[in-house]
C-alpha cells in the first residue's frame, strides 16, 4: 500500500458472486459473505434465478447485504427483428429483477460481434455491432429510466471485442454516456479491462462521480493462461491498483469495492471460505 | 472480397518466417518461398544466428526475397545502468544485422513492465515503462539514424502490455513518432493487435504513408485458446481484412502484405508446404 492511498474502508468490500460460483450457490454465499463481515454482494442472474427471485431478493436483505451492482444485461447486437426483441425482452427483465434485488446499477456486458442463431460469430463488422449497442443502450434507457434503475456500461478489456463486448475503453463508454445521456446512465470500471489503457486516468476523470456506477476489483496474471477464466486475486498480478484507486477517489466515487474473479483452476477450486477471507485481506492490504 | 477492394498484388506478399518456424529452419523458408513464386519473408534473430547472418543474408539475396522487416529489436525497460547497456548493445546489433539482411525496417516490440534479472516483472509503474521505452526508442534512433535502418514501432495487443508491449494503440505509436521526430522511425501494423481499436482508420490515415512501414496479416479467432500461440489464418477469423487494407491504400501504403502467424496447435503442426500454399491462396481470396 502506498503512503499516499489510504487504507481501504472495509465496509466497503463487495463479493461478485461469479468470485465462487464453482463452490457455493447463492444463498451459500449470501450467508458466507455476512457470516464474514462482508457487506456487498453482485449476484448473477443465473445464480438469482436458481434460487428464485423473490427468495434471493429476501435473503439478501436479511443478511444486510448492498447490493452493489447486478450481473447482468446487454448483448445487443442481433441477426433479426425477432432476435433485437429478444434481447431488449430479456433486458427488461433483468432491470426489474435488478430493482427486486435492490441493486445499485444493473451491469451491461453489451455484445461484441453479430452472431447467428447458433451464436456463431456472423459479420466481422465492428462498427456496425458498435452501432447496434447504441441502438440497444439507447433503448433500454427508455424503460430503465422510467424504473429507476441505473444502466452501468462496462468496458471489457479489448481481447473480447469479437465475442462479449465491443465496447473496450472508458474512452468509448464515456462517449455513449455524452450521446445517449447522463441520466440512469454511467460505467462500470474493472481494473482487469482497463488497467493498460494510457487515457485511464483522465478517462476516469472525465466520467466523474455521476457516471461512475461501480468498480470491479482483481489482477492480470503473468503469465495469464485462458483469456476468460485466469484472473488473479488482488496482489497477485500486476495492476497498480492502490494507484486506480486513488484515481476513483479523486473523481468522486465513494462506492464499493467488488470482487470478480473468475479462476478456472485456482480460486474456483479453493475452499470459498479461505477464498472470501483472501479478499478480504487483500482489499485491507493490497487494494 | 469485397467488390470496392481490389485483389491484392500477389509479389506482395511476404513470409514471417514465424509462420513456419516450427517445421523449418531458415535455409529451408528461404527456398520454400522462392519455389512457390513468394517475393518477401522477414527473418527472426535466432533463425538468422542459427544460419549464421553472412549466410542467411546471401541465402536471401540469391533467392530474390525482399526482406519486409527483421524481427525485432526492442524489450527496453531494464532495472538498472548494466540493463540499459545490454539493451542498447543488443539493439544496435540487431540494427547492424537488419542492414546486412536487407531489410525495409527493425521491428520493435518495445517490452512491458520492468523485469528483473530473472525475467520476472519487478514493477507496476506502467507509464514509467512507456517512459523508459521513449528513452530506448530515442537512444537507438541515434544509431539507427546514422546507419540508415529505419525504426518500425509496433503496438502490440494490450493482453500483452505487461510482458511485451507497452505500446498499444496507434495513437500511442503515432504519438512516440511525432515526439521522437518521423525521421528513420515509424509503425508496424498488425491486424491481430489493432483491429479492435475504433480508432484505426483514423490513426492509419494520421500515420500516412511515411510512417507506415510494414504490415502483418493473420487473424483473430473466436475462440481463441491461447493468448500468444493461437493466431488463425487469414479467413478463419473475424478481421476484416479488405477494410484495414483499404484503409493502409488510402493512406499510401504499398508495400508488403506480412503472414505472421504463430499457431502451436495448428498451423505450426501442418506441412509447411501447405502452410504456404494457404498464405498464397488467401492473400488473393480473404486479404
Amino acid at each position: 500500500m502506498p503512503e499516499s492511498v489510504s487504507t481501504p474502508d472495509p465496509s466497503l468490500l463487495s463479493i461478485n458472486t461469479a468470485t465462487v460460483r464453482q463452490q457455493w450457490r447463492l444463498p451459500d454465499i449470501i450467508s458466507g459473505c455476512a457470516a464474514l463481515g462482508i457487506r456487498g454482494i453482485a449476484p448473477w442472474r443465473d445464480q438469482v434465478a436458481e434460487t428464485g427471485l423473490k427468495e434471493a431478493a429476501q435473503r439478501i436483505r436479511d443478511a444486510g447485504l448492498l447490493v452493489s451492482g447486478y450481473c447482468r444485461g446487454g448483448m445487443f447486437p442481433a441477426i433479426d427483428g425477432a432476435g433485437r426483441r429478444a434481447a431488449r425482452d430479456d433486458n427488461r427483465r433483468a432491470v426489474d429483477e435488478a430493482l427486486t434485488v435492490g441493486a445499485r446499477c444493473l451491469v451491461l456486458v453489451v455484445g461484441g460481434l453479430l452472431k447467428d442463431g447458433e451464436g456463431r460469430i456472423a459479420s466481422k463488422d465492428l462498427a456496425g455491432a458498435r452501432s447496434m449497442v447504441r441502438d440497444g443502450v439507447g433503448d433500454l434507457l427508455e424503460y430503465s429510466r422510467s424504473a429507476g434503475m441505473p444502466l452501468a456500461i462496462e468496458p471489457l478489456h479489448p481481447m473480447y471485442a469479437a465475442d462479449r463486448a465491443c465496447i473496450n475503453t472508458m474512452a468509448q463508454a464515456n462517449d455513449l454516456c455524452d450521446e445517449l445521456g447522463d441520466d440512469g446512465l454511467g460505467i462500470a470500471v474493472d481494473v482487469y479491462h482497463v488497467w493498460w489503457d494510457r487515457e485511464l486516468k483522465d478517462q476516469i476523470e472525465r466520467a466523474g462521480d455521476k457516471r461512475l456506477l461501480a468498480f470491479h476489483f482483481c489482477d492480470w496474471l503473468v503469465p495469464t493462461r485462458d483469456l476468460l477464466l485466469d484472473r488473479g486475486m488482488m496482489g497477485d498480478g500486476v495492476i497498480d491498483l492502490p494507484l486506480i484507486r486513488s484515481w476513483m477517489e479523486r473523481a468522486g466515487y465513494r462506492g464499493a469495492h467488488e470482487v470478480e474473479i473468475f479462476s478456472a483452476n485456482d480460486w474456483w477450486k479453493r475452499d470459498p471460505v479461505e477464498v472470501l477471507r483472501t479478499c478480504i485481506h487483500r482489499h485491507q492490504t493490497v487494494c
